[in-house]
Formats: C-alpha cells, sequence, structure tokens
C-alpha cells in the first residue's frame, strides 16, 4: 500500500464538516429540550439531587463557544461558569441562538491537521483537540438525557432522539 | 490546493481505529454503571415511567454486534431485541464481554471508504455508515445517562463520566 492510498482510506471515516454537523444537530436537540421545559421548572426542577436543566445547559454554553476559543487562539484559561444574567428560557435560548453560528466560526478556524495535537484544554484537559471536541458532544448528550428523564417525571413527552 | 494536499487534510480529523477505541471507551463505562446497580434494580428500577436500566443495556446489545452485521455482511434485518435468557447481572455483563471483541472484529471489516456509503441499517435506517455508528455511540450515551439519574435517585454515586 502507498502512502497516498493510506492517506485516503484514513480520510473516509468523518470529516470536519461532518463532525460540526453532527455537533450542531445535537445543539438543535438540546434547544429543543430547552423549549420543552416550562419556564419555572427550566431553573428549578431536578431528579436525585442533580441540578436542573438550565444549569446543565449553561454548563453546554460555558464549554462550547470559551473551549473553541481556547483551542484556536491556544490560551488555557481556566473553566468558568458564570451567567447570573440567565434567569429565563428567553434568555437562555437567545444564548444558545448566539452561540451557534460563534461555534461555526471557531470550529472553521481550526486546521484539520491540529485535530491530533493535544492541547490543554482550559488549562486542565490535556487530550488530543479530536477528543477534547468528541467531549464536548458527548457532555452535551449526556446531560440532554438527564433533561429527557426530569422531562417525563414532568410528564412531558421529550423530542425525539433522532430528530436534529 | 492540489488533491492530495486535500486528501491529507481531512485525513486529519478523526481515524477509523479512534472512533472504534471511542466506542468501545463509552462501552467500558457502561459496563461500570451496570455494574453500579443493585441486582434486583438493575431490572425492575427506574424513573418517570422509563424502561429498567438492564432494558437500556440489553437495547444497546442489540444494536452493536447485529448493526455492525448488517453493516459487514450487507443484510437488513429488521432489529429485534429478545434477551430474555438475560434476568441477572452476571449474564449482562457476561453478554456485555462477549460482544466487546465482537464490535471490534467486525468494526474491523468494514472497510473505510465504505463509511460514506448509504446503508439501510436494520431494512429502517437509511444513512451513511459513520452516521448509523455515531448513532450507535449516541444512544448509548443517552441511556447511559438514564442510569445515572436512576442511581443518582437511588443514592448511588454512578462512575465518572471521563472515566472510560
Amino acid at each position: 500500500m502507498d502512502q497516498k492510498h493510506q492517506v485516503m482510506s484514513t480520510s473516509a471515516i468523518l470529516s470536519k464538516a461532518e463532525l460540526l454537523n453532527h455537533w450542531q444537530g445535537h445543539r438543535r436537540l438540546t434547544r429543543r429540550v430547552i423549549e420543552a421545559f416550562p419556564e419555572d421548572k427550566l431553573f428549578t426542577f431536578s431528579v436525585g439531587g442533580m441540578r436542573p436543566f438550565a444549569d446543565l445547559a449553561k454548563e453546554m454554553l460555558s464549554i462550547a463557544v470559551p473551549g473553541l476559543r481556547g483551542i484556536v487562539n491556544h490560551t488555557e484559561d481556566a473553566y468558568s461558569e458564570r451567567m447570573p444574567d440567565i434567569t429565563t428560557k428567553e434568555a437562555l435560548l437567545s444564548r444558545w441562538d448566539e452561540a451557534t453560528p460563534q461555534i461555526d466560526a471557531l470550529f472553521e478556524q481550526i486546521p484539520e491537521e491540529d485535530f491530533h495535537v493535544t492541547f490543554n484544554l482550559f488549562g486542565q484537559y490535556n487530550f488530543p483537540i479530536f477528543e477534547n471536541i468528541l467531549y464536548f458532544i458527548d457532555n452535551e448528550i449526556h446531560h440532554r438525557a438527564q433533561g429527557y428523564v426530569y422531562l417525563r417525571v414532568l410528564g412531558i413527552q421529550p423530542p425525539f432522539f433522532w430528530e436534529r
């Protein structure tokens, strides 16, 4: 097998654009989960002593754009989650929608050859960039699923998982 | 940009081996979640009218090896979830461990150039193979997170999410 063939064969799995699209599809679903919560329950209701869904969504927001910004600018600012201004569903959805094109723009700036470069995300998580980004997505799926349970306990039908 | 450079740049995101390793890492975590359940609660306990965690783990087992087998053999057998023999935690963990090398072996047989080929998984889900496989992983993260909530409600500390 010559070198070119090796390179072509490893390109077949997943492109950068597909990974971004995969993530944004999950973010569209998470947005629908936020929308499904009654306003008050979004900020107060939880199960098993876990955080209310608004706090989980704020965590996702605190990871996505700040994490990508760190990756793009090679800065290792610590993770921080300060969004005291977000106290309504409308404000949360509006922040969510602001992040969407920011994620697109920042992700676009990561050179493809950097995805295997190790980066110390938030000065704390020292992994290849592709692993950091998969972690962002995994973490969102994981916490969003908590929201599904909260909705079920509230008697509310959550959005279909496969709808993106 | 010449063609070779384009090809090289799209190869940078994620290799086939890395995707498999990512999935198996999630499977190791799911195994720890199964282990964390008390035997009886694994098969009976749930929250919000959802399925007990054993049923969710059986769903994962019904997708992983049968789904990969369909992809490898180009067969479109319908999804089926019949595991009446699994009634103990030990049997579930043993089936989980049986699936691990089967997943490795089947995944290995998918040619890299097939990941963008559209395949009608279980005769029902007509998507590129990379999307089908990402869906297997997403679905596992999603349902495993339900298990995290069940454990919290039971007063049991779940395994760390980042431990794979």
